[in-house]
């Protein structure tokens, strides 16, 4: 199954008035680990013929996260359909999960309209 | 059923490099209309005694919003429970539905357990 | 000398664990009234033949700011070029002064090399 | 003289609808700089007994900063005051500086009042 693990550092800006993380601060971690994974395989978003818009983001919080914390961000492979791709997302701080969540894409073509997913996006993630 | 419309407008801060907003912008967009919501009641989580961290948060993204847009935020109180608030979201663009989500908060103490919800909260929740 | 006025809302996610918020919300606010700005004079960067990068901003931070709070963002033109526009901007709390700065843009065409202020920009800034 | 290079990775939430990072993103890339330099040193604000607001920031862009793109924050220090602390800052991309920009904090005691760097700090940045 692929999968990617990305350390990351939890930063002052992604903080509150709380104290801890302002729970956003997930989403931004996920696509960080969504990028990385993408170039781990050798493909990329932003150098591709399609745009990725999400379609569905969730995420529960189990632990509370603060600053200059290191966590590590699991991503993993859900499905890939014709035109859209799951990703289940896992962040963990000292190797217990805090986040999850998943965030579903959709490629998308010029006119703003679904398209299959690009030859080399797919064959990425299905080899 | 408690329910309250926030007016907002699309900044240019909230695009990427899509064109759209980014789909974190949702979230933020969410969170005023949570606030204001409280505020139209005569409560709010910035003077309460608990802190109010997220436990579960999700958005299906369906209609792209642009910068300059002006969005309607409908928020509706879908469940209060004894420790726990859930809000379901829409953001509406010219009358269609670009995103739907929801919001779960929870009660916090001093102490980062969860704890009952504030009374004057649950009150002006309930009524 | 042409000069807007923004009512605005200090959010939660604006802060950051001092309990104030994060410095770079200032120029958030900065942006918005410039945007609001342009568009009571009826232009508009987001639908302008050129891009606007800023070339130069600064800010100072006179007193602090936190969730809840109204500001009042007071924004000046304070010179316009050949090719870029400076505004001078003020956040004020209850007619305290919170916060000062200035933001520069400079006109660039979609080879990405500036090029003289679009006509239509020009006279509603001169005008 | 005291410096530390810390290599980031421009991220897509840094963009903006110019298809180029939005200009806040500078702050945040120096913020990491400054946190990670006082991490080489031993020291941390966010363990430290004082706050560190920014009193004055300024960043020039003279390069744009696209997706994806690697970049390296120099981070000097530039003047340690009796209360207050000044660094300067530069973004490289590939030998080129695309950002320059300062930062001063102050320390603030907690009645949000300047007060005298802590002792660890001042001894890590002025040894």
């Amino acid at each position: 199954m692929l999968e990617h693990r990305e350390r990351l550092r939890v930063r002052w800006v992604d903080t509150d008035a709380s104290g801890r993380i302002h729970f956003t601060a997930a989403f931004r971690y996920f696509e960080v680990a969504e990028f990385e994974f993408l170039r781990s395989l050798g493909v990329s978003y932003a150098k591709s013929e399609a745009d990725f818009p999400r379609v569905s983001v969730a995420a529960t919080y189990k632990k509370p996260l603060t600053v200059d914390q290191v966590i590590e961000v699991r991503i993993r492979l859900d499905r890939v359909g014709e035109r859209a791709v799951t990703y289940a997302c896992e962040i963990c701080h000292e190797g217990e999960p805090a986040i999850e969540g998943h965030v579903t894409a959709v490629a998308v073509g010029p006119d703003g309209k679904s398209r299959p997913l690009p030859e080399d996006l797919r064959r990425a993630l299905t080899s």
